[in-house]
């Protein structure tokens, strides 16, 4: 198990992926329900949107495991909450 | 410079977190204007937050300029959106 180490420093990256990627799930559970989006930025979901693919094809490239799993979700609830913003936004 | 190189993929990734740092900004910027926070999520913005700063101590712990830097940029970001959420949230 030489140079596969899980310490501390890994467990807080951990969390911190953790934490972040379900911190979107709850605003996506939100605007499903009230389709409301009017106080959301399109230019925040848009670039974060093509952020998280770089993110995504970076921890490919880097064949890291956590990095792929956190940003596959990520990828869908930024993908959900662009169509939501899209979709609703064109009603108000 | 042995051990120090940037190569193809630490371009993908520099660009990654140069577009998920700037991606709050509009969303900043937006809800300092309007004071509109309805369809914001203070679950989103409060997991958020702290999954940041464990973003921020992993940066540091690793020893990653990049990390520290994008990092240091959002937390400031998400705590804005934290602020506005809780201060602008009590008028609706």
């Amino acid at each position: 198990m030489e140079g596969f180490k899980i310490d501390y420093i890994e467990i807080i990256g951990i969390v911190a992926a953790i934490l972040t990627t379900a911190s979107f799930l709850p605003q996506v559970y939100k605007t499903w329900k009230t389709k409301d989006v009017s106080s959301l930025s399109l230019p925040m979901w848009l670039i974060f949107f093509v952020g998280i693919l770089f993110w995504l094809v970076y921890g490919i490239l880097e064949k890291s495991i956590s990095m792929v799993l956190a940003n596959s979700i990520t990828i869908v609830s930024s993908f959900l909450m662009l169509y939501f913003k899209i979709k609703y936004g064109k009603r108000q």
